[in-house]
């Protein structure tokens, strides 16, 4: 396992918010992440919460805009944040279309070429960087929680499903609930994994409740009513039909007015981080 | 006066996060600035905030980086952020150096052409926004405090300074307190106020205090230890000389391991809308 390099480090609510690169085998190339660790940490291990990010952003977008650490930082919740695709690949087609490639990795491992040597997000979220981080900070990987918004919002709740007590918590800021049937999932997943649409479903959260997984727990969401892309690309009503279908427990939150900004995130991060407290924190 | 134009209004925390444009007759052009409504404006007039950046800051800095909104709205206060200069101005010179020009208002009227036509940010944050907001918002204007980071520290301690009995409260991050005495401020004065020193002195917390002028209550001033430009552009102790001997009060506290970046001031920004709440939430 590659060594990690510190990018920066820089004190927060008592803490530590760094920025992290290696390089990376499932991805085959340099990745950065981000990492708080709240002062707990200085005790002993502290259970980790990760958060994967949306289209577009970076692994440093949720450290400055969401108001995370002052909460995390109460509760000795470690935050740690991958980046959302590789990056530089030099893939043509990999830049210049927002919803898909660098920035848009949907924390899936891609079957086709040339996407399949480089956008291996799902292997690197759930198997490289927790052993990285394992090895590198004071964690209690026994206590793990997952969340993320809109594309990350559909990673954190994939892969939960798909990695049963890997996570004791789950939730998501406007998810994309069901990938396989919306134009942002359909144009990614088309291209990672190909035209045969019944390969899409292990990475289609409400597909994946439908066929059975379950989530040993609570799923928390919050959905912004005023969210542009409510209607066209996020549809929890989807994974709401699924859950009730199948027992498995949601608590789906609709709030008036917001969008699918982080203004939306930063007025109800605190409602997940103290979800996930609930299950991680004795 | 001219009217404001709504860029974006989003909901954050009950309340509404806004930006709006104009043009300023003080900057002789086109401004952009941010206002946070909390919930409580819905009730009646509210006290306001006003929060002045730093170098290369925009008005949308704070309103992403700082996680104010969330106790501003619990404590119903109302955050006004100017943009830090006028923007587009096409003087040669005014772009190119972020010490300096667009980005680098310094909150002062420039003297010298040709900066003198457009850069009158202290005009523009004294009298014309002041007008402009208190017509537009519900805003109680003879409740206000005003606060700032680096430049922006600078700003409001000199404003605040200048205009006494118009601020109930002032604060700063990480201020420079004698921009005359330090290459920021040397650069930026010469250009904008001509080479006689002794007109720079109004636009010098540390010579305002000196030369008589006081703030009728107690400047708070957080600054953090690993700010790399603590040594040589900010130097907090030569406001707090000055204070002393002025009999000035002034709480500055100096907080191990924090740098200049907004990971410091979102760590501290609750106690400053606290200190600021003091003065002007009944």
């Amino acid at each position: 396992m590659a060594a990690i390099e510190t990018v920066s480090e820089q004190r927060c609510f008592g803490g530590i918010q760094g920025f992290y690169s290696h390089v990376s085998e499932a991805c085959g190339g340099p990745m950065r992440f981000a990492v708080y660790m709240p002062p707990a940490a200085e005790e002993g291990p502290v259970p980790l919460l990760w958060y994967l990010a949306g289209l577009t952003c970076t692994a440093e977008t949720f450290t400055i805009k969401a108001g995370a650490q002052r909460l995390a930082s109460e509760l000795g919740l470690a935050l740690v944040m991958p980046d959302t695709s590789p990056r530089d690949t030099g893939l043509p087609g990999a830049t210049g279309d927002w919803e898909f490639g660098e920035g848009a990795g949907f924390y899936l491992d891609a079957t086709e070429a040339p996407w399949n040597a480089r956008f291996r997000m799902y292997s690197y979220v759930v198997d490289e960087l927790p052993r990285l981080v394992a090895a590198s900070f004071r964690l209690d990987m026994g206590r793990q929680g997952i969340f993320g918004h809109s594309m990350g919002g559909h990673g954190a709740l994939t892969i939960a499903l798909r990695n049963p007590g890997r996570y004791r918590s789950v939730s998501a800021f406007a998810p994309i609930v069901a990938p396989s049937r919306v134009p942002w999932g359909e144009k990614a997943f088309s291209h990672y994994l190909g035209p045969d649409r019944k390969a899409w479903e292990r990475h289609d959260a409400t597909a994946l409740v439908k066929g059975g997984a379950r989530f040993d727990g609570t799923i928390l969401v919050d959905q912004g009513e005023a969210d542009g892309f409510l209607v066209n690309q996020l549809q929890p009503q989807r994974l709401e039909a699924a859950c009730e279908g199948a027992d498995q427990p949601l608590e789906l939150r609709m709030h008036p007015g917001y969008d699918h900004s982080y203004y939306f995130i930063q007025t109800f991060v605190d409602d997940h981080l103290r979800h996930h407290a609930k299950a991680l924190v004795a």
